[in-house]
């Protein structure tokens, strides 16, 4: 995919690993929007700087900064960037088809990550293997939801045959799932549709092994 | 207030205490937006029953039933009032503006709520004194953020002097807060726009303790 420069002045903070960054990079990609990139090191606590901590007090990546101002929140940043570049949706046209997808979302977005990121899951327990079991029970938990909801909509892409902030969610969720060894097995729409997006340009640029930093 | 009979076959399934269905029926009733009540007893499990699954194969309250399909999540709820219902705006008109409020949201939609639901806390611990001391850990780091992030931009609301999104995240939210026991005194900005909150007639009328089943 050629990336179109159509914005100026335009910052990414990201961090390769984190799946919310995922999904900013790709909608970014796919709609062809060139960002600089600035990598924050959440193993190096690099979000809690003073420095970034004064831009954004939240602390959290993905965020973007334009006009001066840093605004965080990947499902925030997405509307954010349908609203404004229009073109390649990634949501439907109704409003009911659009709450289904943004219903999708939030099975994962509010259902599963926040649950079993790296803060949750050091605060529930020191021990690496306790860690584990919680990411991965919250995990297995949330994808069967996902995938008896997506199970009527999906084609190839989990609400019909576009892309949409649904598939955005799930591709990156995927990714930590296999990390924390939740076998894909039960679930087989998600993961054919996961399977899918793997071989998309805006997909394979935006994911964490492409970013720098990764290791 | 007078609620408008503007919508029919509209159902809302919820529980009085759930923070999430409050959010909904805060956005239904300042829209003037009639709803059939049909509440879910989630202590009783009612969520789990065979017959409210097949609906909504979450499990999840809020959720709203429409043109014969249940949808659930609120704040994907939120914005599909919204956007069928643009009267008594409750998202600001610019998208810079939009990603502010959404982002307020998700700090507490994200940020906060999942992980200290019943299920995460139950999860964590059997025991009633770690369930709250978790809560109201996570309440109070999220509400530390909440009040950084909105404390440029508040005025008699979370962003300036219009209800929005965030104020119907943050009311529920600070409702949890006060259970758990979480001072609000760190949060002078929060706390005072949740009490002028308190006074309006569709937070009144959406509130858990005004809900059929409430104890």
């Amino acid at each position: 995919m050629t990336t179109l420069k159509t914005e100026i002045n335009f910052t990414l903070y990201h961090y390769w690993r984190s799946s919310c960054s995922w999904r900013v990079r790709w909608a970014l990609n796919h709609k062809g929007i060139a960002y600089a990139d600035r990598a924050i090191n959440l193993l190096q606590n690099e979000q809690n700087s003073p420095d970034f901590l004064a831009k954004n007090p939240g602390g959290y990546v993905p965020a973007v900064e334009f006009d001066g101002e840093v605004f965080g929140e990947s499902l925030a940043i997405l509307e954010w960037i349908e609203e404004t570049h229009p073109a390649s949706p990634l949501l439907p046209k109704s409003p009911a088809d659009r709450l289904r997808v943004r219903q999708m979302c939030h099975v994962i977005a509010s259902g599963i990550q926040p649950i079993q990121n790296l803060a949750v899951m050091r605060r529930h327990s020191s021990d690496a293997s306790e860690q584990a079991k919680w990411a991965s029970h919250w995990i297995a938990t949330g994808l069967e939801k996902f995938e008896a909801l997506i199970t009527p909509y999906a084609d190839q892409f989990c609400f019909g045959g576009a892309l949409s902030f649904a598939d955005l969610c799930l591709v990156p969720q995927v990714h930590n799932a296999i990390r924390f060894n939740v076998s894909l097995l039960p679930y087989p729409v998600l993961a054919r549709i996961n399977a899918h997006c793997l071989t998309l340009p805006a997909c394979i640029a935006s994911a964490p092994q492409n970013q720098p930093g990764a290791s």
